[in-house]
């Protein structure tokens, strides 16, 4: 909900000020813990495929399925929220940026490359089982999410990296591509909690491993979908703290 | 991604101004929209279990269960959504803000109210099954998101609407109900993303009427749940937009 205000003239300047200075929080220290969080986030993803779900392989069998939630949380969560956060390191704000752009689009593009692999690995599995591809919400929102993604990447590569693109073009474009940075995460993070559900409905249907029976795999990747969703929230409230910005990203006197 | 700023010194305010000022959508317009986007999200939901899925009842069979989505959908994402959105009407900005206090408390609490009948139905169905409650993430999210829901409603009063809350407290709790406000509503919309695939796998599973053979139902649910996350993605924008906050809302000078 958005957040009624307070009674005007009951707070003054200082009672704000020491306020919302408790509530800071360095960027730094949260982005070491952001990175622990995305790291265990895979190393869970790996362990469930691993530990329960026989392992990995090229085969066309389940273990090549298994390539694919491995490879989209680790790319189209964890790198992509690498990547959208680069430019919330105070060190990117002073300085040439082309660095920063740099490292901004190659780790985007790793997380490209790994998504677009985790895709290959379902589509070989599905037709080597002769399973329709594309049917169920999770597809639907899982593809729909990598388009905008690819669209995302080809349009800040034309528009920011590239040097021919106008000034006014880049102006224009910015607030849409800060928008959909977000939206991407958020649909992503939903097309994992949606894929986790449906894999465990599909796997843990026999006897005493029955999903309804909440066996221990069906705890451990529960709790990976929850990581998964609380990684996602952090770094899109990341992206949105005023305070974490680019002191000059929204004054145009600044750029005078 | 967070964008990339463009380069210094080559966009001047002029420039900078024209182009915004292009992305520039009025709110009430987009209120219309997303309201229309609402209800015909609330339309589908009810079309979907009322026409294919048997329609309503209170006799703790299927029927009993087909309120579970409708209640979640209209309470926990439309008028959730809603009542979020309060604040960035531009009458509420000046004059006494108490009436819109109370609107925005209001609409929360019909949210909550629908929310808990909404859970109340499926628990009903399982315990009329036999089915154990409470296994699937799509469970755990949920209710995870409901929990989070309530002790922002409980917050909400206590910090903004009953008088004796100290200024302190306000301006301490303000940047967590926000924050809080958009994550639950992201939470929201991945829960019923998840739960709307879960129900599909449940339901369509025999003969020519399999999810995978993608029938007509199949491909109604899931433009329900695209729009569903639309929505979400929507309101949760509008939420973030610097240009549609109450102009003093963060700046402490402004209050003296």
């Amino acid at each position: 909900m958005a957040a009624p205000s307070e009674e005007e003239g009951a707070v003054g300047p200082r009672c704000h000020h020491r306020s919302t200075a408790m509530l800071d929080v360095p960027f730094l220290p949260f982005c070491a813990f952001l990175g622990t969080l995305g790291l265990l986030c895979v190393a869970m993803v790996g362990t469930w495929c691993q530990h329960w779900r026989g392992g990995f392989s090229l085969d066309g069998s389940s273990r090549t399925f298994n390539w694919h939630p491995v490879l989209m949380v680790t790319g189209l969560v964890v790198l992509y929220g690498a990547a959208a956060l680069v430019y919330r390191i105070p060190h990117t704000w002073s300085g040439p940026k082309l660095p920063w752009k740099v490292l901004h689009g190659s780790l985007a593009l790793g997380a490209f490359v790994l998504t677009v692999l985790g895709l290959a690995a379902v589509f070989r599995f599905h037709n080597s089982q002769g399973t329709p591809n594309m049917y169920s919400l999770h597809s639907w929102m899982g593809l729909a999410t990598v388009l905008l993604f690819s669209c995302q990447w080809a349009a800040g590569l034309g528009a920011f990296l590239l040097p021919w693109a106008p000034a006014w073009l880049r102006v224009l474009y910015k607030p849409i591509h800060v928008f959909f940075g977000s939206t991407i995460l958020m649909l992503s993070v939903a097309s994992c909690a949606s894929g986790i559900n449906e894999k465990l409905f599909f796997s843990l249907k026999n006897g005493t491993m029955q999903y309804k029976l909440l066996p221990a795999e069906a705890v451990f990747a529960n709790t990976l979908g929850l990581l998964i969703l609380i990684f996602g929230v952090l770094v899109v409230a990341a992206l949105a703290r005023p305070s974490w910005k680019r002191p000059d990203s929204d004054s145009p006197d600044s750029r005078q």
